[in-house]
C-alpha cells in the first residue's frame, strides 16, 4: 500500500534557486478564481444539482483520458461500463469497474491523469493512500460516502472550486433550458453556453438533414434555402448570446476556410438536403462555413474557439459500438498558414473579430502559431488541449511559441473537460508550468522578479478574462 | 593527447539533488540482461566465431553512422576502404582506414557514435587515451592485439556483454543455416531470427522477380500466382517460427496500409510477373502487402515490427557505386494515422496481434504515435531508432509519448545495431536517459521512487520481454 | 520606472556549477570578432555614413519583428510610422512613434527582441531604464543626443563592433556602387555583396519583364533568349564575385530544385516573357533556377545560400498597402530530402559546390536537415532563422542536430538583420546559447573542458570563416 502524498512542490523545476522563485510566482496565482472558457461539462448537472452516482460514473467511466488507457492494455470498454449503443451487455456493478481502474493505476505514472486524479483524490475526497488492487474497495467505500453528502453536490463543489466562470459547449440546436434553470435557481454561479454549430455545416453527417429541419423549427427561420441556413445560424447565435455565451467553437479535420462562390454554397447545400453531395463538396462547405462563421464573428463579435486536426473515431467498430468520444480520436496535421488563409485576411485584422486556435499538433507552434498570433490582432493563441493538456507540453508550448508570440497574445488556460471534479487540478497544473516557466526566465536574466509576477497573474486571470470579452464592443 | 575517461555519471540529469536520485535508479538497471530484440548483426558472426579482422573492419568501416560523418567533411567512401560495387580500387590497408577514422574524432563530439565509441574503447578494448591523429598507431596496435585472443572472438563477447537474447534480421529466403549452426554448437547463447519480407513484397525492386522464383524454391510452395505467393509467406513464417523468430520486421518508406481487393492484387502480382506493374501499382501492392503481413501476425502470432519513412539511397551514386547502407538514407515524414488506418481498423484490437511502431520522423511521437499506443492494445511504441537513438532524441521521445501513452505502453530499447560491440553501450545509454528522465519525475513531485525503481526495471527487461513474447498465446 | 540592468549570465544555465562552466567558455568567446555572411544592413548606410535620423527610424519603423508585435495587440501599421505605398498618411512624429513603442514595452517579454533591445539601449546608448510610458521621453532624448554625436554614425559603430566582415543581401541587377565607394573610401571596414537573384527566377512576379530587361542593360549580355538569361546570370555572379561576394541566397517559397529539360525552360522562358506562363510553369521554372544556380555554384566556387519555406505577405491588404516585409511572411512546412534531391544527387558531392540551408520549419532539424548535413560534404547547416533566432529555438537547434551532424557541419551565426544597432546583441545571444548547451555537454560528462573550449570557438569564428571561404579553390 503507497501513501498519497501531494508534494506542494510537484511539476516545479528541480534546480533549488529558480524552484524558490517558482513558489514565489506560483503562490501568486495558486488561490485566484478559475476561468473557465472552453469545456464539456453538462449544464444539466449544474441545472439539477443532484448528487454523483457513484466513483466510477463520477472518475472513470464517462473519462475518455482513464479509460482508453485501461482499454490500450487489453480491459475492454464494455468491461468498463462503457454502454454500447446496442444496448448490450456491459459490466453495471461501479465497483468492478473501480476496481479494474485501481487494478491499472501504475499505467498512469508520467501521465497528466495521475495528477489530476491523484489532486481530485486527495484535495476533493480526502483519499491519503494511492489507487492499487488492494487499496480499490477502501477508496470506493471512501469516496461513495463524500458524494452522498450535500457539500459534494455539483453546485457546493462549483463554490468551492473558486469557479468565476464556466463555460459549456453546447448544440446550435438546444434551446439552453438548463442555463436558464441555473439562472432562474438563484443560485450565483455563472454558466454560459457556446455556440457549437459543427453538426450543422458538416453535411456529410447522417443526421445532418434532420438536425437542419430542427434548426428551422427552434429559430423559427425557415431553412429550406441557404439564405435561409444562414440566417437560423444568426438566430441561433443571438440566442446564444442572450443567454451569456460569449464565444463559438468549431471542430473541423482541417483548417480549410476557402469560401464558396454564393452560387455554388446554394448549390451544395440544395444538393445536401437532396442527398446528393458528395464528399469533396461537403468538405468545400465545412471550409466555407468556417469563413461564413467568421464573418458572422465579425459582426457579433462572439469569439471564435477553432479546433481543427482530428481524425475522430479511428477504429469504426468502437463507433459503431460506442458511438463517439471513446478515446479513439487521434490527432493528425493541419496546415493553419493556407488553411486559415482565406478567413485570416478577410478578418484578421477587422475591429470586431476575435479567433482562438488550438492545436494538437506540435509542429504548429513555432512555424505557424505562434507567427501567426504574434502579427494578427484577431488571433489569439489558445492553449495546449488535450494531449497535450500536461506538464511537459505546456512547457513545450511555452518554450515554442513564448518567442515569437510573447506572453500577450495567449488567451489564457482552458481544461476542455467533461470531468467536473477534475476542473481545479487541470488549472493548478497549468498555473504550477507557467510559474516554472516564468522562473526561468528570471533565473536566467531575461526577465524581472516583479515583471514575472505581474505576467503569472496576466496568464491566469486578466488574459482569458479579455480574450473572451466582447470584441470591439 | 587526451586522455580517455568515462565519467560515471554520464548523460545523467546536472542537478545535484536530481543526479543523485538518477544514480540510485541507474545502479538498479546497470547490470541487467541485455535484450537486443531488433537488430542487424549477423548471425553468420557467431556460427563462426571467428576473431573480428582489424580495428578498421571492426569499428570503422561497416558502420555507417562512422562513415558518413567523415564523408561529411569530404573524406571518399574509398578511402574508408568501403568496397565498389564494380571491384574497383578502395583503400586496403586498414591502418590507413584507422588513420583517417582518429583524425576525424573530433568530428564525432556530441553525437551518440562517439559515446559508443568511447565505451566500447575503454570497456572492451581497454583504451585508455582519445583517438587522434598521433595516438593512431598505437590505439590500432592494442585493439589489434585484444582481437587476437579468444576472449575477443564474438561468443565470448556476447557471454561477456550479459546478452540475454539476440534477434537478427533476416531474409524472407534464408534457410536460417547460420541459426541452426548456432543451436547446433552446443554454446548457449540464445540468437533468434526475425522474418523481414521487404524484398518480396517491393515488386519494382530489380531482384523481385528472381527473389518470388527463389521463394518457392525455398519454401517448396509454387508462387505463379498470388494465392502460392501468399501460402509460401505463410511456409516461411512458420520456418522463421520454428527457428526461434519472435518477429517480422517491415521497412516501407510511407505507412500506407490500404488493402487491395483480392482480385486487384491478384492482377499487380501476375503484372509484376510480366513486368509490366507500373510504380503506383508497387506502391499499393506493398501497401496491400503490409495489411497482409498484419493478418498473418494475427494468425501466427509473430509480433510485426515497423519501420517506415526512410528514403533509401539519397544519392544515386554512391548506391551505384557502393551499394545500399551506405550513410545516404534520409528520414521523411509519415503519416501513421492515415496510413495504418485500415490495417489498425482491422486488427489494432485482434487479441493475437501486436505491432511495434518505430519512427524517425519525431513530428509523429506526441501527435500520432503516443495517442494511437495510448489505446489500441495491439501497438507497443518503439523507442527511437537510427538517428534518434541518442541521449537527447530519447529524452524528447519519453516527453513527447510518456504523457498520454504512459510507460507501459513501450517495447523497451532495441539498439538496431551492425556493430556488435557497441551492444552494450547503446543500451546503457538507453538505461542512462530512462534513469534521468524518471530521477526528473521523482523530483519534481510527480512520482515516487518506490514507483520509480520498478518503472525503470520494467522500461530495461520486462517491456521488452512482454512486448516480444507470443501474443495471445 | 523600473531599471534596465544586464544580467551578466543572462542566458546561460541555471544549475550552479553548469553555469560555471558555460562563463568560462562564454568568456572565450565574449570578445571574438563579429563574422556577419548573412543579413540585411543597407550598403548604403556604410557608403553614406550620415547620422541615424531619430529613436524610431534607428528602432523601430524598419524593424518588423517590433511592429508585427505592436501591430499584434491592435497598433496600426500607420500609426508606427510605415510609410503607405500610395503616400496616405501616416504618423511622422517620431517622438509619437516612439511613445507607442515605450507603450507596448511589456510585450515583448520572453522574446528575443526584448533581449537584443535591452542590450542595444544598455550598451551602445547607455541606457539604464526600461521604456515605459512614463520614460519614453527620457529615453527618447538620450538616444537622439547619442546619435547626433559622431561616434555613434554608421562606421564609427561598425568599428566599435568588432565586426570583421558584414555581408550586405543585394539585387542581382545592383552595380553595387555602393560597395565600391565604400572601398574607394579608405574606411578599413569590410563590406561585401551576397547575390540574391529571387527577383529573377520568379517568373511570375509582375516586375519580372522589365527586371529582365534591366538584367540586360546591367550585363551587357541580351536576355531576348533562355540562353542569354543564363550567360547574363553568369556575368553577374561575376561581377558580384569580383566585389568581393562569397555567397548567394535563394528563398523560395519550396525547397523543389527539380530540373527542366533544355527544351523545357526555354519554352517557359520564352512564355513568361510574353506574359503566358501558367503558376505551375512559374513554379517549375523556379525549382528549375534553383538547380541552375548549384550548377553555377558548382562552377563559380560561390556558396549558396537556401532560405525556403516562407510564405510572403499573408495579409493581402497589408501588402497592397505597405509593400513586403512588414511582419506578414508566416513560415510553412517544407520537404527538403525530396526538394533538394536533384540539386544534391548532381552536386551534393562536388568538389566546388557548398550550400548552406536554412529553416525555419523547426520539424525539419532532426529529421532532414541534420541527416543530410551529415552525409553530403557540400551541406553545411545554417543556424536558426528570423523567428527561430531567439534561445530556446537555438536551443532546441543544437538538441536537434548535433547528435546527427555533429559541431563541425555547421557554417556559424548569421544574424540576418535589418537592424544594424542589434547586431552586436544578437551575436552574443548566440555565443551565450552555444557555450551553455557546450557547458551541459560537460556537465553531464559527455565532453571535456578543453575540447569544449575549442569548439565554441569554432563555431563563433572558425566556422563561418571556413563555410564562406571559397570553395574547392
Amino acid at each position: 500500500m503507497r501513501a498519497l502524498v501531494l508534494d506542494d512542490d510537484r511539476i516545479l523545476p528541480t534546480e533549488p534557486a529558480t524552484r524558490s522563485l517558482a513558489r514565489e510566482l506560483y503562490a501568486a496565482v495558486r488561490d485566484l478564481p478559475v476561468i473557465s472558457m472552453h469545456g464539456h461539462v453538462d449544464a444539466a448537472l449544474l441545472a439539477r444539482d443532484e448528487p454523483f452516482s457513484d466513483p466510477a460514473q463520477l472518475l472513470v467511466v464517462p473519462d475518455h483520458y482513464v479509460t482508453r488507457m485501461l482499454v490500450s492494455q487489453g480491459v475492454r470498454l464494455e468491461d468498463l461500463g462503457v454502454p454500447r449503443l446496442d444496448g448490450g451487455p456491459v459490466e453495471r456493478d461501479p465497483r468492478a469497474i473501480w476496481r479494474r481502474f485501481c487494478a491499472g493505476w501504475h499505467l498512469f505514472r508520467g501521465t497528466p491523469s495521475r495528477l489530476w486524479l491523484e489532486q481530485e483524490l486527495h484535495d476533493v475526497f480526502g483519499v491519503r493512500v494511492q489507487p492499487s488492487a488492494e487499496t480499490a474497495d477502501e477508496l470506493y467505500d471512501q469516496i461513495a460516502g463524500c458524494i452522498a453528502r450535500p457539500e459534494f453536490r455539483p453546485r457546493a463543489l462549483f463554490d468551492r472550486f473558486g469557479i468565476e466562470v464556466l463555460a459549456t459547449t453546447d448544440s446550435p440546436l438546444s434551446e439552453l433550458a438548463d442555463h436558464a434553470a441555473i439562472r432562474a435557481s438563484g443560485w450565483g454561479g455563472t454558466v454560459v453556453p457556446t455556440f457549437r454549430p459543427d453538426a450543422l455545416v458538416h453535411v456529410d453527417r447522417p443526421q445532418w438533414k434532420s438536425d437542419v429541419e430542427q434548426l428551422a423549427e427552434v429559430s423559427g427561420v425557415p431553412t429550406a434555402t441557404y439564405a435561409g441556413f444562414l440566417d437560423a445560424l444568426r438566430q441561433r447565435r443571438e440566442h446564444f448570446a442572450r443567454a451569456g455565451a460569449m464565444a463559438t467553437d468549431h471542430g473541423h479535420v482541417s483548417a480549410d476556410s476557402t469560401p464558396l462562390e454564393r452560387a455554388d454554397a446554394e448549390r451544395v447545400y440544395r444538393d445536401a438536403l437532396n442527398g446528393t453531395a458528395d464528399p469533396a463538396a461537403a468538405r468545400a462547405f465545412a471550409a466555407h462555413m468556417l469563413f461564413e462563421m467568421a464573418r458572422m464573428s465579425s459582426e457579433d463579435g462572439l469569439v471564435m474557439q477553432i479546433h481543427p486536426g482530428v481524425v475522430r473515431d479511428h477504429d469504426p467498430a468502437v463507433h459503431e459500438q460506442f458511438g463517439p468520444d471513446r478515446g479513439f480520436d487521434i490527432p493528425a496535421a493541419v496546415d493553419f498558414v493556407r488553411g486559415l488563409h482565406p478567413l485570416l485576411a478577410a478578418f484578421g485584422r477587422h475591429p470586431r473579430f476575435r479567433c482562438v486556435l488550438f492545436t494538437i499538433d506540435e509542429t504548429t507552434y513555432s512555424r505557424e502559431l505562434a507567427p501567426l498570433a504574434g502579427v494578427y490582432p484577431g488571433v489569439r493563441l489558445g492553449v495546449p488541449w488535450w494531449f497535450l493538456d500536461s506538464p511537459m507540453a505546456m512547457r513545450r508550448f511555452r518554450e515554442a511559441t513564448t518567442e515569437t508570440a510573447g506572453f500577450y497574445n495567449g488567451a489564457g488556460f482552458v481544461d476542455d473537460t467533461r470531468a467536473f471534479a477534475s476542473i481545479p487540478a487541470r488549472h493548478d497544473v497549468s498555473r504550477r508550468v507557467d510559474a516554472g516557466f516564468l522562473a526561468e526566465l528570471v533565473a536566467r536574466g531575461q526577465l524581472g522578479l516583479d515583471e514575472a509576477l505581474e505576467t503569472v497573474v496576466d496568464l491566469t486571470v486578466t488574459l482569458p478574462r479579455a480574450a473572451y470579452a466582447p470584441v470591439g464592443a
